[in-house]
C-alpha cells in the first residue's frame, strides 16, 4: 500500500458537509427563483425534508442572506411565508482584462449588475495596467456607496494561459510586455480585498450559468469571441476550469486548409482566420476599405471591425462576404468542439459577439447541424449569451459569488 | 416561478444517500488497496469516522462483498483485522464490438480478467453479429465455471454514435449494414442478462481508471486508436460520457492542410490521415509493399498494417517514415485535445496501439510539449494504456462493475 494508492482514494462525506451543501442548495434555489419561495416550495424543489428546510432557512435568516417577504394564502391552512434573497447582503467586483478594454462591474448577491465602468487598457506596461485596475476598482466601489466590508472579493477574468497556483498571467499572446505578472498578489495588496484569477473564457461560462437561471442539468460549450478566440465548457450546471485552470485554448485548431500561415508552423488556424484581426485583414485584402492602410494595434482593429460589421449590416456585399466566410470557419471550430465534447448546446459571446451575432446566427446553426456527429440523436441549438458584452467581467464577479453561494456536489467530499 | 426554473434547481442530499455513497467509497478503497486494509487504515484513507467504517464494513461482510483476511500486530494494542475484497462475489462480462474483431472478457469484482475470448466479427450482417455475440457470451460464462447468478451484467463497447436512450448503434461509419440496431434490447433478450451499451472510447477510459489503481484526482485524455480514431476524457477519476454518451468524436479534426480530401468536404481530417486504413494507403502510395494491390476491407487492412509496423521495427526506412508521419499528424490531434481540455496527461490505447507504441512514444511527447499551451505551467506526460489491446472489452465490463462499486459524488444528490 504505497503513497500512490493513498493519494487516489476517494474521500467520504459526513453530516457537517451535508449541512453546508444543503444550505447552499437552498440559498441557490431562493436566488434562482427571483421572486422568492416558501419553505414548502423549497422542500419540493430540493427534495429535502420540511424539517431540514426549516432549520437551514432559520440559519440563513439569522445570517442576513435571506429575508421574509410577505405571506401568500393558498387555500386552507397556514399562510406561506415567502423567503427572498437579501441581494445587498454581499457584493462582488468583476474585472475583465482585455487587451483593448478593461471592464469593471459591481454585482450584488442576486447577480445583478449594480454599477459598471470601463477604461481603455493602458498600452503594454503591466505595472500601469495593475495601477489603473486598482484605482478603478476603488472608484467603482466608492461611487456605488456600498460599504467595503460587504465586498466578498474581486474576480479578475484574464486571457490565458494562467499560472493559477501563483496567480500569474503568463505571456498572453495579445498582451505584449506581460511575463508572469503576479496579478493576483499585486491587486490584493493594492485593494486590500481577496482576489481570484480566472480565465476570461471560463469566467464567461460562469456568468452565463449565473444569469440564465436554472440550468443545473445543462451542458454547453461557450465560444468566446474576444481579441483572441477561446472556449469554455459547462456540464451539470458547473463551468469546468480544467486541471490548471487553462481549459479552452483553441487558437491553433485548423479550420481552413487554404488559410494563411500561422506562427505555430501550420496554416489556417483559428488564430489567423477567425479572430477580429484576421477578419479585418481579410477585409483589407479584398478591398472592403477605401484606403489600403493595414492596422494591427488592438484599438485600430476594433474600430475597423466595427466599420466592417456596420457595412455588412447595410447589405454591402464585399463586407457581408467577409463575415460569412468568418462564420463558415467559426462553424468548423464549433463542430470540432461539439463533436468532441458532446454538449447540449452552443453559446456565443465575448466582446466582439454583439457585432457578429446577426451574420453568425444566420449562418452557423445549419452548418453545425450538418457537421454534427449526433444529428441523428438530437438537435444542437445555437444562441448568443444572455449576459451581453460584459460577460467576462460579470462572470469574474460570479466566480467570487459562487464561493459564497453555489452548491457543488464535489464540496461534499471530506478534505484530506 | 415557471417550469424552467424548477427543472434547473439543484437537489439536496440526505442520510440514506450519504450512507450509500460512503459504502461505495469504502468498497472502492478496499478494492484499490489490493492486499486489503484494516478499519483504522480505511478511516484514515477515506476521512470517515471509526464508527462509520465499522458500521459499513459490517454490512459489506454480511453481503459477502468483503471478507476478513488475517490479523496484523502493529505495536501494542489490539491486532488489526485486514479486510479484503471477495473478488468472486460478483462478475461482469465485457464485449468489444470492433468492425474487425469481437473481444469478450469475464472480470471478477476486483477487475481481474478471469477469462477471455475473441472471434472475428461476422461480415456486415447485424443479426449474425448479435447472434454470434450472444453465443460467445454463453460460451465464455460456461467455460469459466462461474455461476450465472453472480454475473452482474454485460457491458458492450461499440463504435459511436450511439442512441443511448434507445440502446441502439446508429450507422457507425465502419460497420456497414448497421442502422439503428437495437443492440441492448436484442442482447438482453438473448442472454437473459442486464446489458449496458457504452462507446468504445469511453469504455477504454473506464478500463484505464479501474486498472490503474488510485487515480481519483487524475485527469487524462485517452486517444483511442481503433479502426476509427476516437477520444475519451477522465476527470476527478471519472470518465465523462458526454450528454448523449457520444463524447469524443474527433474523426474530422483537421491535422494536415496538405492531406487527402475527406468525405466531409474538407481535407486532411484525422479520418483520412491517422486511421490504420489511411496509414496503410499512404504506405501503398509510397511503395512500401511490393505489389500495388490496394486493400480496404478491415481484415486485410489489419494484416497490411501489421506488416508495415513489422518492417518499421526492423528499421526499413520507407515504412518507418510512414509511421513517423502518422505520429506527427496524431500529435496535432493530441495537441488540439490537450489544449482544449487542460488535462494532466495523455493515454494512448485501442486495438492498434501496441503496434504503434514504439514509434509514437518516441515521436509524440516532444511534439506535444512544443504545441502545449500550458508548457510554462507543467509537463504533459504521454503513456500507453496499462490494460493492453483488450482495453475496450475490459472497460465495458468495468462499466457494469462501476454500477456495483464505485462512488460518484453526483450519486449523493436526491432524485426528482
Amino acid at each position: 500500500m504505497g503513497d500512490h494508492w493513498t493519494m487516489g482514494t476517494r474521500r467520504g462525506t459526513n453530516l457537517p458537509r451535508m449541512g453546508d451543501f444543503n444550505q447552499s442548495v437552498i440559498l441557490e434555489a431562493i436566488r434562482q427563483s427571483g421572486e422568492g419561495l416558501s419553505r414548502i416550495e423549497l422542500a419540493a424543489a430540493t427534495g429535502l425534508s420540511a424539517q431540514t428546510v426549516t432549520n437551514i432557512t432559520r440559519r440563513l435568516l439569522e445570517d442576513g442572506f435571506i429575508r421574509e417577504a410577505g405571506r401568500t394564502i393558498n387555500g386552507p391552512g397556514k399562510p406561506r411565508v415567502t423567503l427572498r434573497l437579501n441581494a445587498d447582503s454581499r457584493f462582488a467586483v468583476g474585472v475583465h482584462l482585455d487587451p483593448a478594454l478593461m471592464t469593471f462591474v459591481l454585482l450584488d448577491l442576486s447577480g445583478e449588475v449594480v454599477r459598471r465602468l470601463s477604461v481603455r487598457t493602458p498600452a503594454k506596461d503591466p505595472r500601469r495596467i495593475v495601477e489603473a485596475m486598482a484605482a478603478t476598482i476603488d472608484a467603482l466601489i466608492e461611487e456605488s456607496g456600498v460599504d467595503r466590508t460587504r465586498i466578498a472579493g474581486v474576480g479578475v477574468a484574464a486571457p490565458g494561459p494562467l499560472d493559477a497556483e501563483k496567480g500569474t498571467v503568463i505571456d498572453p499572446p495579445k498582451l505584449l510586455g506581460w511575463h508572469r505578472v503576479p496579478l493576483r498578489a499585486v491587486l490584493a495588496e493594492a485593494t486590500g480585498l481577496p482576489v481570484v484569477l480566472e480565465k476570461d473564457t471560463t469566467s464567461a461560462a460562469v456568468g452565463e450559468l449565473w444569469t440564465r437561471r436554472g440550468s443545473a442539468g445543462d451542458s454547453f460549450v461557450f465560444v468566446y469571441l474576444g481579441t483572441g478566440i477561446g472556449a469554455a465548457v459547462a456540464r451539470d450546471g458547473e463551468a469546468i476550469p480544467g486541471s490548471t485552470r487553462n481549459m479552452g485554448e483553441v487558437g491553433h485548431i485548423m479550420v481552413d486548409p487554404d488559410g494563411p500561415p500561422c506562427s505555430c508552423g501550420s496554416r489556417g488556424c483559428v488564430e489567423v482566420v477567425c479572430t477580429p484581426q484576421a477578419i479585418v485583414e481579410h477585409a483589407e485584402r479584398v478591398g472592403v476599405f477605401q484606403d489600403d492602410r493595414e492596422v494591427s494595434d488592438v484599438a485600430a482593429v476594433d474600430e475597423r471591425f466595427s466599420q466592417l460589421c456596420e457595412r455588412a449590416s447595410h447589405g454591402e456585399a464585399p463586407a457581408l462576404a467577409v463575415l460569412r466566410q468568418a462564420a463558415v470557419h467559426t462553424s468548423v471550430l464549433t463542430a470540432v468542439l461539439t463533436n468532441m465534447l458532446d454538449v447540449d448546446r452552443v453559446v456565443f459571446g465575448g466582446p466582439f459577439w454583439s457585432r457578429l451575432s446577426d451574420v453568425y446566427l444566420r449562418e452557423i446553426p445549419a452548418l453545425l447541424e450538418r457537421a454534427s456527429a449526433t444529428r441523428a440523436v438530437r438537435p444542437l441549438p445555437v444562441d448568443g449569451t444572455v449576459v451581453g458584452d460584459d460577460v467576462g467581467a460579470v462572470g469574474a464577479a460570479c466566480v467570487v459569488l459562487d464561493s459564497v453561494l453555489s452548491p457543488r456536489a464535489s464540496d461534499l467530499l471530506l478534505d484530506r
